[in-house]
């Protein structure tokens, strides 16, 4: 039998390929008419019991960059790095200078970012299709000026905790542990990655998934260059179909935007998530550091562990910085 | 024995009791000179192991505040409520204006806020005493316009996991679960909170705290009114030898500010912050939504949990906007 | 004969009403269908030149409030005020420890704020009549999330220059100087105003009226209190034909929001700005310190200036903070 | 007689040669202890009343570049370009879905920005000279984290009215308009320039001098490249002297900094400023578009002019963006 995901797209018909994989993937409908949760409804509080049961030595590690001014934005659409900066300082503290009694001093800041600019969650009003939001909503209807009024960032605020998989594709699939920019991950390098890892990497139902390319290793040596939005290793639009058959909560890689780029059509622009934030509902996490963690568990050959990655409940964003916690 | 901790310090002279708490509660040099991890020390693997095993049932409750324009702030200090506009919306994707391909549309967001205008943990250098910072140094040579250049929050950005316990007070000593404004905390009281919920509340080495005072349900339920920075019920200042005792990770409540408002001072700002950040290394939670969890405590009689709240590691920030996770 | 414009308008039919003003006072198509000014249209070269001939003294006159975050904004629509934070500052010169050589210490900042914060010009982009903008334009069309692509304020960046007309409505009419809260301003109020301020004050083609009601003198007298939104006094609806007929290039107040709060509709919001701004094409100004200039054209019995009061042509914007100048 | 000014400093001393020209130029104690205005001393009602004589024709010029995402900013000191954001907008009004009553829509808008990131002028607590501020002042006692608590631009707020002269000096002394980058602008260049522009260009008190080297052209013809901190034509550090000797009121030019780039020493950082700021008490204005000024001045040979460039009176800051105004 053909998987018809593996199946490389007509490079002159994004459309095309986009609308045959939304119909062959689309979750609209699956859980009602009200969702707002997409693919987190897949887990469920034993699914969250058993990644708890995942913690062997309690080691933790944060998959987030440092969120400051050395980050890789450069403007476009906007986004700039956060800017930080002081309401007060321990100078005017030590100079005694901030009227508070008996020798009190404080120090106060402020973050301007935004919410696309490091390590994040895509929230399901991130993008659209032909004027469709997730499960079939028209998009002028949930993302307004006032924000996202029906699948706000806010609407995953205790959702995600759950079994997370590293698949270290850069590792496997790669040389020395980076893929270069422009490769396209296709199924069957997960399903590769995955067999050579051992059983303990298989990726099913209610599964953060974790897709370490190694393009973020190679930034942080050589410098940002075009990390923000420039060519990069990412998942190949065939994997479409991979993503919605293994029922996953959620997927998340070490590149600035999860796919590959230049993608696989001729004129085209970040054509997958158009099929897997409306169509199937997927959280996406991008800009995560993943290299501390395939450290660690290339160290003692196990690639699960919990996952905890809560985004702030910014009413009515698209979508969150984090600091996910792998916790082994 | 007299706890020392338990007396009433003398109204006059906060100045006096603030220095004597210090000098016996500190921990300077307790992890070394070059200690930029205070109380979070006491946080070992294996105690994260442990708190791993407190999962149950794999409840997951979110115990943040919403961050939007109708929190708490007023403008004190230049805090503001948080600020979230959007840089693109699902009006212009769905009226086809955005200028992207083959039916994609997008949305894109940006937020700007102050790092302590809601559910928030309180970094190493948010509070100075006679211009010393945690662990001895100069708090000028610690946070500087540039931030916190020692102990940014993005030093705890892989620690805030461990075992949660509720103290719900409010319920035990306050009426119909609340405890009034003014209401200071007493180490008896939170003694007496522990013995009525049962052994699984006993405190000790590396636990996060969560203490509730119930104002944060009086305040959701009749309006901010004066919540930021007003009256409040809190700790006293006598706990300071109660959570240095106990070697406690950190500590969190309901409420504004921790500790009780007005104070147990004829003039005084904050007392019992200037004892247990910079001496003790304590973090301190604040604003946290205990409400549902101690709903849900109450329901099954446990009052420990897994607690995962991991900070966004903003460079050199001495605070961060945090969704703390309570797994059960 | 009578005025259609100063009869009272039906108060159960606001709608009703401000479609009759709208058509008796459109503008539209009156400088091409492409006009992006509006009443700076009126403007000419000759104008400004006489404009300058009004100044006789050199006196300078700043008709700005201060911007910091003791302003009067509270938080509706998202409005703060403005916060203005450090990124270096003179502590840290002082110390030397900011890198520079040879002894140079430096400070920079920044600022975020609404446009519509304080002291500023309403751009034509920034009210709209039943999706209409200025020149009959579809609103979706000009101001999407990229801004106002069409009517932005930088298309006034360089217009803002012309006679001032000073209507001290609050002295002539007022009690010490004040109308009070809900006072609509009607068109014979103007007339008695400039009747009694003297021939100088007579207004025509080109003017910048400025209008003081002296409800900000109580507010910075008494505190900001609702004068953010709240009631207040201001220009009567029945003032659209006047301010139309006298075709004047622009009006500014001392108040929030230009018209008279509550407004004489039961149910009705800002109904001048639905006529004057997209039909009239008139540029408003709000919140303008007019007491100190009033306090000099008293002294002196001119109520004439030269005005130059430039946007900050920030690209898409509907509209702008402002330091306006007199120059008497 | 050798004007010590113009004499080449030792390359490899700049803090001598910084001491050695503060010295001869310093305007510290010349208006009193207490002055906060520095340069701006030297206008006086009478030469604003002589500078609105300038005005000719009514003609009107915006000296700003556009304050948007396309700006310079590259990110060195958490500089970006502004940032401008929609809370509201005409595609919701027209959608209906404002809430708004009788067919009112509405539309506002939010700016984040560093004070110095576009056409600016630099406050007198920008700058330091070992330790110290305008009029010798401690910087850490004037410039701290609430801002600039003595000299900020909000003392200026009155003032910045005045006669501008332009000197092209991109187009007398440069080919083709344009001044290379590295191109130090000595008094000769200046007074060539004058004599070459003819009378009217004779600078003197109270002036606003508007330098223009062409490399705005350049920038805005070719890509902003490393336009922001990069090489420039600019001021030489021997001009020091000549700023002082005229007793301008301020000074402007089309590039970032003001002074050559590279400077004149083997290691400095922008010697001119710690002269000129907090010595001579000099207002300095950056990023100006003199090209249309200059374009209006060649072609009827006058090159004076009203200046209005008002701040925006923040409150502390050390600097404002300004849209400033030449009327001629």
């Amino acid at each position: 039998m053909t998987r018809p995901s593996s199946a490389a797209p007509d490079r002159t018909d994004p459309e095309g390929a986009i609308a045959a994989a939304a119909a062959r993937c689309s979750n609209w409908g699956r859980w009602g008419e009200d969702d707002v949760h997409g693919t987190l409804n897949h887990i469920t509080a034993a699914d969250r019991l058993r990644a708890a049961g995942l913690v062997r030595s309690g080691e933790t590690l944060s998959l987030a960059l440092p969120f400051d001014m050395d980050g890789p934005q450069k403007g476009w659409r906007r986004r700039t790095n956060p800017v930080h900066t002081m309401l007060d300082t321990g100078i005017e503290a030590e100079a005694g200078i901030q009227g508070f009694p008996h020798g009190l001093g404080g120090a106060d800041d402020v973050v301007a970012m935004p919410l696309q600019c490091s390590t994040q969650w895509d929230g399901l009003g991130h993008i659209f299709d032909h004027g469709r939001a997730w499960n079939g909503r028209r998009s002028g209807q949930v993302v307004t000026s006032e924000g996202d009024r029906v699948t706000g960032i806010e609407t995953a605020a205790g959702r995600m905790v759950g079994r997370g998989v590293l698949l270290d594709v850069g590792r496997e699939i790669g040389d020395d542990g980076e893929l270069p920019d422009g490769f396209a991950i296709l199924p069957e390098h997960l399903d590769r990655t995955i067999e050579a890892q051992g059983p303990d990497s298989a990726v099913g139902r209610a599964d953060f998934v974790c897709v370490r390319t190694g393009q973020l290793a190679r930034a942080l040596r050589d410098g940002w260059g075009d990390y923000a939005g420039g060519p990069a290793p990412g998942l190949s639009f065939t994997t479409a179909d991979w993503l919605h058959e293994h029922d996953i909560a959620g997927i998340a890689t070490d590149t600035w935007g999860f796919e590959v780029r230049p993608n696989e059509f001729d004129v085209a622009f970040q054509p997958l998530h158009q099929v897997v934030i409306p169509h199937i509902g997927l959280y996406i996490g991008e800009m995560w550091n993943l290299d501390g963690l395939a450290a660690a568990c290339r160290k003692d050959g196990r690639f699960e562990f919990m996952l905890v990655a809560p985004p702030l409940p910014i009413t009515g964003a698209v979508g969150s910085p984090i600091n996910p916690m792998a916790i082994r």
